[in-house]
């Protein structure tokens, strides 16, 4: 991602990111974004049966209403489990945000990350809504203000961008997104915000955010942990001047690429900076029975702690792999699977092969580090990222409440 | 459990642990339990798909022998993965104890347990077997000596002693465990050999050892990696002289209860001794709808390590613990959950309770925490057992093979 873009990049997107006093540090902690027009707008959330208040209330307000003119979200706070006046408190927040923008409540939506079981900090928040509202800017620096104040133990800013071309139109696309810790399938506690200027209805918006994100922010695990406030949301506003994009059309396939682009490119960044992460893993399987069986095995090492700590060690030990394939609950012959990393044949036919340690090192000693898993019982494939498993993650969430 | 037990204290129970030079350490490493006469051998394996071919040959061995003569434990190298020469190499190791026993080869089951997809040092085995074989004794101190044999990055001995009347009769069971990493339902990298001198049935004693096993060791984990070579025998030899335990008795009841105490005693310990842990902790779960829902919220709390990290840092994260029930699978209302932290209730309802951190604190310091989830939905209950998530867990993982 270019410095040069952020989500304020498509045409119409403002945003802001303040000190509202959320976070100890005084770090930035309320972040403001706005569609100049009201945006059609789609959504993916966490399945975890329990959910945070403000994500509660997002879900219900997208029900009431077709378009969307901002987003507020607030670190430092998940408004998850403090009863009845979590829901009150986003709604006042949603309220504030409205009054500046003159539009309904409902057409603005809350999302909150951060410790779980304190009531959220409303005079904070109510004092910030305003400093937030006269910062918004069309500014790239403004988007990049937006993603600090999203971030929780995130150690980089996660920004991507894609442009293509509809007619004599350019459509852009920009996506940022928060998450290092609690990261899971079914998305982790991770916020995402993609906006764009392409024209499109939000019911083929709706479908292709769905199958987007199943390959991409639900492929990626950092500690195994769902959180309860995970939102992906975009807000498309038409600004470009292009034409609708509609089903079927070639303009759909290049849209959808784009965001498969954008999305798997956060979605790596969410893996990479995983917490206390010092490697990018991709997991890949090829030759399951079934799209299930692959699913399983890739969800199966990804969440090993075994294969996550040997790759921290950069310690080529496949037989943590091919165990982790085995409990997996995916049936297949251990006699017939290969193992490979970074491209090197370390199993061959469920067996150990001879190979040269010094190569493995090195590969492992990269910052990136493939594993594929080559079984013989049919022609599906998936794949998977995760990040290492280091002292780090023990020290930021032995003492991450405290 | 009293040093003055070990697995040779019922009746015709010898044992043996030697250095045969499996470890690079020259710690023990091969073990040997032998009947005096032939017994009645019931067992558990790992569900895992890979399996090592030491466990793969047991198995086979005792589809095809009624009774079972001596077990054969080498730690250092697990046997697994490495082709047709593994089983091959289990077979070898059995004839050269079954010679010196005078039995049939398949009455000497065979475990192995350590680094996967390393060929077995066969010199080292059948050089160590005569020299295990002419140290078997029925002192005590024999049987820890095999207990010390089977531990790999275990930090302390595992062993477990019951006693009960049959009739005029006194029927003993020992038992001793190895494992603390790649820990978890189904049975983990486990290697657990319990010995009675109670006379009983096998089919009998495969039906309680399996009702046994899955509230104890199937109750247990540690990183949520199931190993390739879990193996729980039993092995009865009648030498107590009592009078045989039939189905439906008060004998028989007696007889699962000293079982159940014998296993849950070693499946804490395993625990409690999980690689890198400083702390034991109980989580259950009371009040589910099914006792799959139960199982689901117990497993999902142990196996996250976000929960594990929180206990590890003593810090009273109670919403990492709802988290985690809340993308278990299982179904529940969220805002009718309470949760108990060594009996201090820090969540009622769903929502934070203001408590004592001080007295929390003092709860998180204790060697073992007790978890507890309360929810409204029915009346079942589960727990399980697991340790927190520690700096030292990295280390030995990131290190092991190499």
């Amino acid at each position: 991602m270019s410095q040069n873009c952020s989500i304020t990049s498509p045409k119409g997107f403002r945003a802001a990111g303040v000190s509202a006093g959320l976070k100890k540090t005084g770090a930035p902690d309320l972040a403001l974004v706005v569609s100049d027009t009201p945006a059609v707008t789609a959504g993916v959330y966490t399945r975890n049966v329990v959910k945070g208040h403000s994500l509660v209330r997002t879900i219900e307000a997208l029900q009431r209403t077709e378009t969307v003119h901002g987003v507020l979200i607030n670190s430092g706070n998940a408004n998850a489990c403090v009863g009845a006046i979590g829901q009150k408190d986003a709604e006042e927040a949603a309220r504030a945000v409205s009054d500046l923008l003159h539009c309904h409540p409902d057409q603005v939506l809350t999302c909150s990350t951060g410790v779980i079981g304190q009531r959220l900090n409303m005079e904070a928040i109510l004092s910030g809504i305003p400093v937030a509202f006269h910062s918004l800017s069309h500014e790239v620096a403004a988007g990049h203000l937006a993603m600090q104040a999203m971030m929780t133990t995130d150690l980089v800013p996660k920004e991507s961008f894609a442009r293509i071309s509809i007619g004599d139109k350019t459509v852009s696309m920009a996506g940022m997104a928060k998450g290092s810790g609690m990261i899971h399938p079914n998305l982790g506690t991770m916020i995402s915000i993609i906006t764009t200027d392409a024209a499109i209805s939000r019911d083929f918006l709706q479908q292709m955010l769905s199958r987007v994100s199943a390959k991409t922010f639900n492929r990626v695990s950092v500690d195994g942990d769902t959180s309860v406030c995970d939102t992906l949301l975009i807000l498309a506003n038409g600004m470009s001047d292009s034409a609708e994009i509609l089903p079927g059309s070639n303009e759909a396939d290049l849209f959808e690429d784009a965001l498969l682009l954008v999305c798997l490119d956060l979605a790596r960044m969410m893996a990479k900076d995983g917490e206390g992460a010092t490697k990018l893993v991709e997991v890949e399987v090829s030759g399951a029975r079934t799209p299930e069986d692959a699913y399983r095995i890739v969800l199966s090492v990804c969440r090993s702690p075994l294969c996550k700590t040997a790759i921290f060690g950069e310690d080529a030990n496949w037989g943590r792999i091919l165990t982790a394939a085995g409990y997996s609950g995916a049936s297949f012959h251990p006699e017939e699977v290969d193992i490979l990393i970074g491209g090197l044949p370390v199993c061959k036919n469920g067996c150990a092969l001879p190979f040269d340690e010094a190569a493995a090192k090195r590969i492992l000693q990269k910052d990136e580090v493939l594993i594929s898993i080559r079984l013989r019982e049919g022609e599906c494939f998936d794949r998977m990222w995760t990040c290492d498993f280091s002292y780090d993650y023990v020290k930021i969430n032995g003492s991450y409440r405290s």
